[in-house]
């Protein structure tokens, strides 16, 4: 049977301010069993390409990355928030480590070919190298992972971070009986959009369909349950949709294939 | 008998410009056997400090790092510089793993204690993880260290390059025949600051005293080789100061015990 691994995927703003950090960081600590952090951090590069005069063009909720931009990003998800959440978990006694794609090759990508729109040296993934990875987390090393992949031929690229957290997971379910687990600001998928206890508690493909019929399920939440099911088909255990502060607990919307 | 290893240093001006920085990446990449990269980036969190609003104060040569600063060099250091580095690195099949003093605590230092001068966020190494890092290097890591460690409750420190190379060339010579090179802006050691061929081939302690006691060595020299015979006394096999043009050929002055 394999071990169970947990890898968290949770966006900007809880991992750039100092409080919801915090609290990020003693909720992460406290779960049990192997774990890998994916973060974000698109707030942060927004503000300092702002201070440095550059414009932040966001297409389909994706930065358009120039070399500037790409330059921001490297520093922010790489330098500033990644090295502050892993001295922070090396303060709770958690072996952080953190990486971007290019680091041992973790995660090589292509830059993503022109077609509609050019998104700059942003990067789809190719290929993840879920042995080493997975080596490094039996040897007790948390991985921390900032979207940032790179090219193989000496580019970094700018990656979304739910693509890190999905491919990863994808890739590590041939070794660990992965749970991917999506932070999010409800406290999972809501059946009425007003309500933000009406949380469905679990979703299969039938159900999702339905859902999806209905009209209970729409806008930019269609992508997201695509990606968990994808993930679900390429042998993650299951996808947890729920609130950062429950990360450690019972909650959220449960995907299940 | 230990294997040869060779940690090198190079500092800010060659690995912030894309030509040198080319050049030094086919050089390292050809030194054969172990190693490992340590790099500085001053002219650039000079130069983003300064598109921010931030005052580049240094006492002694040293970075008067306030909490912006830490920022600042954390973004540069551990972000641009390093990435740039690894990513330039892969692309040319070598290993590399960028690495600050908080990843897998590899580096702990202590918040230095505030005498004449506060420098702020300025780490003292404590302790190097000799055995993590030598057990990623014999499994064909290269790591690439950035200037920056941690105190282990939580926050980044800046750390002088010199000494992070000092410090972990010092370590590793438990498990390695560590060479330690220090890249310069001259073809080594001068005996005429005048006549830039005037290379001293080889410095023992002796000599040292000698070449100082003549005025034939003075200034900023002198720190750097009692560095260099520190790092000596605590193992190190020998020490090089060179061109960064000659990492991997013969040349600069050679320091031994």
């Amino acid at each position: 049977m394999k071990e169970k691994l947990t890898v968290i995927k949770v966006g900007g703003k809880i991992v750039e301010e100092p409080e919801t950090l915090n609290q990020l960081l003693a909720d992460f600590s406290a779960i049990e069993g192997y774990k890998v952090l994916v973060h974000g951090g698109g707030r942060s590069a927004t503000k300092l390409a702002a201070q440095l005069g550059i414009e932040s063009k966001m297409v389909n909720g994706r930065r358009i990355t120039d070399a500037e931009t790409l330059k921001v990003v490297t520093m922010v998800y790489g330098g500033l928030v990644n090295k502050n959440i892993v001295a922070g978990l090396q303060a709770k006694g958690v072996n952080a480590m953190g990486l971007t794609g290019a680091d041992m090759n973790v995660i090589r990508s292509v830059k993503r070919p022109v077609k509609d729109v050019d998104y700059g040296f942003v990067g789809d993934v190719q290929q993840v190298n879920a042995e080493l990875l997975g080596d490094l987390i039996r040897r007790g090393v948390v991985p921390v992972m900032a979207p940032l992949t790179h090219d193989g031929q000496g580019s970094m690229l700018n990656t979304n971070a739910d693509t890190i957290a999905g491919e990863t997971a994808k890739a590590l379910a041939q070794l660990f009986d992965v749970t991917l687990v999506f932070c999010f600001e409800k406290k999972g998928v809501l059946s009425d959009e007003n309500d933000d206890d009406s949380v469905i508690p679990v979703i299969t493909p039938v159900e999702f369909k339905q859902y999806v019929e209905q009209g209970v399920i729409q806008g930019g939440m269609i992508p997201k349950l695509e990606n968990s099911f994808s993930a679900i088909d390429a042998g993650v255990s299951q996808v947890v949709i729920t609130l950062a502060s429950a990360i450690n607990g019972q909650g959220g919307t449960i995907i299940r294939g």
